[in-house]
């Protein structure tokens, strides 16, 4: 990432402790997250979820002392779009999961949650089960905000749910726009749901995100329609032979299950076991969650340069007249980039 | 892209006019390229690729002349692992155009060259039929660099192409890393050869390469061969059905064609000519190269500020020490961001 390692190692700008009573206090909400308590873990959640500016420090100093006691859980992405079958999936599997004596996070990536149909978790009443098991912690989409924003709320959510036990984090998304390789970049393990049908409802897949999926899960495997679930698993397993599968060392698996049924559920946990047991062995595990965690900075860094640069009052004067002059063909855009350099730096 | 728009123009920081020796060389060159002579315009092609900042003015100067006779071309970019016979079909394909009456241009980019197993146009010889067309010009890839700078060097080079009178530019690249993407970035039609054979070969398909492709070309359709690659191709129009176009109102096609018996070659150009017309007609064509213009200037732009970032005294201190304390779990990424970035103003 850069360019060159100092041979010194100069203490950094913005080092200076923070405040003790900002510590004191971020101490109390940890130890809260930490004693199991659900109403606890929400409030710590909706603290690092707040856009108000007062409130980043102590959010900031939450998630510093929360990271010693994250880690230990297995992060599990879950897509498909909307009908797929995802809440009811996540209900029954969610249940399965806390019966086994798990403690199970359900969280929710929806960038377009303010227009959305309520498809992500918008509304907990569907997974009433779910809600009933004391073992199990639900949460919501973050309010609406830029997709990094989300992103940050996000990963710092899973932090939280780890400093306070829970062992399976399943982070559900819509799969539509880029929320699903956001997700992706954030879990351990990728779970894409279809629904099978006739042949032409395949067609409103979107573009790549097969590609993405450590397993595909082919839902409503029941009565008349096995058949046809049947049919869409041999075609998906034509599919991933065209594809490289996003884990080194994997074969993304295909499979289909019944939530209505209860079938092919306990299926699905096996495959996620069998994936956590060859990743942590090669190693991929450990080094793919350090490589999702610098990526995820240098995202960030990116973004605030890109920010920055488009904010500038330079850039802003010069971009409308350079790009003018680049659509009628009179300004390369070899030199239009040097100008509007220049503008941002003068 | 930018914030907003300002209600001024005021003048750009870097607004002077050209020596005035240089503008009166690059008039020179420009005449030259214009001409029509091959040799001048491989000159001229010579002068932009060259990485000697004392060049920099004079070929800036240069597409800056040549960019009001530019832009009345095809460009199409072919790519395909090696041995899917690229060099074969566009020796057959532009033989073809040539007698036609049409003027071609062969470009190459292979950002990996320099260690390249000489797959992309690396052997003239290989296009003997074509290097005696008195109306084709062939250019090998520009010498190694980031793949940023060939990007840089293959757009400005198909501007000076174009500038020449060729009326087809085909940009070769070999299907490997990010190349595919850089030169479907740059063309207005993008063809994907493969080769058929046994059903194994065809798991060497770079994920993600026939998305981006308005046709996919199954090459040596000869002989024994016929059944393979009729089966590729019912195979390839049921993966097709998976994935969106990448150009609205275009259907991506895949055909066969042999290059040894001179089958289906002409099909080839019938299509491109079919696609030409509708993207015209619906007003893609022109929307498309704007935006291609304006993607590779953010691109440009994105990649400026990042290597000043990373090149900075201050960041270039301060990042082993926050990879340390994140990789450690003692310091969250947003902190890390904040840090990093205050590192760099300071």
């Amino acid at each position: 990432m850069f360019a060159a390692t100092p041979s010194a190692n100069p203490p950094l700008a913005n080092n200076s402790e923070p405040d003790p009573e900002i510590v004191a206090r971020a101490r109390d909400i940890v130890e809260g997250v930490r004693s199991g308590s659900r109403t606890h873990l929400g409030r710590a959640i909706t603290l690092i979820e707040s856009n108000a500016a007062k409130h980043a420090p102590l959010a900031e100093e939450v998630i510093r002392q929360a990271l010693p006691h994250a880690g230990r859980s297995i992060r599990v992405g879950i897509t498909g779009v909307p009908g797929a079958g995802k809440s009811t999936f996540i209900e029954s599997f969610g249940t399965m999961l806390c019966q086994d004596g798990k403690r199970v996070a359900v969280l929710a990536v929806d960038p377009s949650s303010t227009v959305s149909r309520g498809s992500v978790l918008g509304d907990k009443t569907r997974m009433e089960m779910l809600c009933r098991e004391e073992n199990c912690f639900i949460r919501p989409s973050p309010s609406s905000g830029t997709l990094g924003g989300v992103t940050r709320k996000s990963r710092e959510s899973i932090i939280l749910c780890e400093t306070a036990g829970y062992d399976v984090i399943l982070v559900e998304t819509v799969g539509v726009g880029q929320s699903e390789t956001t997700v992706r970049s954030m879990v351990d393990f990728f779970l894409v749901l279809f629904i099978a049908g006739a042949g032409d409802e395949l067609q409103g897949i979107k573009k790549g995100i097969v590609e993405l999926a450590d397993a595909l899960l082919i839902t409503k495997a029941d009565g008349s329609n096995i058949p046809r679930t049947e049919a869409a698993r041999v075609e998906f397993m034509r599919v991933l032979h065209y594809l490289t599968s996003p884990t080194p060392g994997w074969r993304p698996e295909v499979m289909t299950c019944s939530s209505l049924e209860n079938k092919g559920i306990r299926e699905v946990w096996e495959v996620i076991e069998r994936f956590h047991q060859a990743t942590r062995e090669n190693g991929f595990f450990t080094d793919n969650r350090k490589q999702q965690t610098l990526d995820w900075i240098e995202d960030m860094l990116s973004q605030q340069l890109w920010h920055d640069f488009t904010h500038n009052p330079g850039t802003v004067e010069a971009w409308p007249i350079v790009k003018r002059a680049v659509l009628a063909g009179k300004l390369s855009a070899t030199t239009a980039v040097k100008q509007l350099f220049n503008a941002y730096q003068s």
